[in-house]
């Protein structure tokens, strides 16, 4: 196994960090590890915001649910959908593609695209001993993280990604089973297979939440996904999405 | 530098392969590395697809707009956003959560997830000296490419990742300028600062392609977006993707 591969399957969510900064360096090495990555023909619909301003780090802490490593960190990086410079080079041309951009396609393009350049992010801080932990949280309230960021329309907040000297160790959360995951040539849909694999991984999980906290937690993979559907739907973000320019068509 | 950030900076799209087929362990480590990837509050809401079978990867060529190497490969994957599992275990629990499943937040949720899993795949698959391309093209004509692949309803094949021992080199495309992509704490609306990284990558790209094509191409980065998003609009994705049973509110 080489190094890269070592560093990917180490990976673990780190949530506490050193007061100790990224350097520019450090900085501009991952945002060119994020530009290396694929981009659906060439289109490059992401943006990166890096946010080192401490009252915006505050306020995008509370808005993603009061989470302090928000705040305090190596850097915090806010990774978003964006389509806004297709727009303007069109208009520059004296072409109107905004119902292209809006459409379904160029919403899952610029998804895909930030996800992209945001793992490679990732991969490149843990191979450098930085910790990552992807921050989900600021799409509770996209309107007030917008204004902080001052994002036009066409640019879409999509998570947060805070990198850092890790303060603490943490552990590694143990994935699904392969085959729930891996699929050979056509979709397994067996039922026996589903619960089989299923009672099997709550069980993993429900020994490992119990080992971790002496007893106060044994609730399986099952019961936690149910009650984080219920807790974060997000609702608003259908309309929302749509009005900053995104998928309407 | 170390061997990984080496690694991710030196990526470019490979669209030729040799007839060496990946082997099982190495096909096994490119799971786990997707695996290992950071998931939304642990949903894990992707499913990968290997396709070996000769002839569902001819049809899923053909249906990639005729590329052959999605044909002629190591080996394909596709990715999968994936809520089945999610609405599966709900039912075996006597709950309905359909309509959370079905929000826009899961969908992003989800197609973020797959993404991640396969930046994964791709960064560990180059460590290993593999060549890697990501097919967009599946996404041309869906409904039958879940016919291939036999998936149900809440799982979405977002696009699929060839990779394989190279056969031919092949150039790296010179990306954006760094102050277009990475914007510090406030997104940089600026139209003087637009225009003038926008002419000075154009001019980069048109002499890129008049280099590589010995004068036959020599069309800018703008030129080519705009060809792009008039070409490839895939307007059915939006009535398809809710058919699915995604981002229908």
């Amino acid at each position: 196994m080489n190094n890269t591969i070592e560093t990917i399957l180490n990976h673990r969510s780190i949530r506490s960090f050193t007061d100790e900064l990224l350097t520019a360096e450090e900085i501009d090495t991952l945002v060119k590890s994020a530009q290396a990555a694929s981009t659906s023909s060439y289109v490059q619909a992401y943006s990166i915001i890096g946010v080192t301003d401490k009252e915006k780090k505050r306020k995008l802490a509370a808005l993603a649910g009061n989470q302090p490593y928000v705040e305090n960190n190596g850097h915090l990086f806010v990774f978003c959908a964006d389509l806004y410079r297709h727009k303007k080079l069109a208009e520059e041309k004296g072409e109107n593609i905004t119902e292209l951009l809006e459409n379904t396609e160029m919403f899952m393009v610029s998804v895909i695209d930030a996800a992209l350049a945001a793992q490679n992010v990732s991969v490149a801080a843990e191979s450098m001993g930085l910790g990552i932990c992807y921050i989900g949280g600021i799409r509770n309230e996209l309107d007030q993280v917008t204004e902080v960021l001052g994002t036009p329309d066409h640019v879409l907040p999509l998570f947060g990604l805070v990198v850092g000297h890790p303060a603490h160790p943490s552990g590694q959360k143990p994935r699904l089973p392969k085959q729930a995951v891996y699929h050979e040539n056509t979709y397994d849909t067996n039922e026996e297979h589903f619960r089989s694999y299923m009672k099997e991984y709550d069980e993993t999980i429900s020994a490992y939440y119990d080992k971790r906290t002496n007893g106060k937690r044994v609730e399986t993979w099952s019961d936690q996904i149910l009650q984080f559907m219920k807790q974060k739907p997000r609702t608003y973000l259908n309309q929302y999405v749509k009005d900053k320019g995104f998928q309407k068509n």
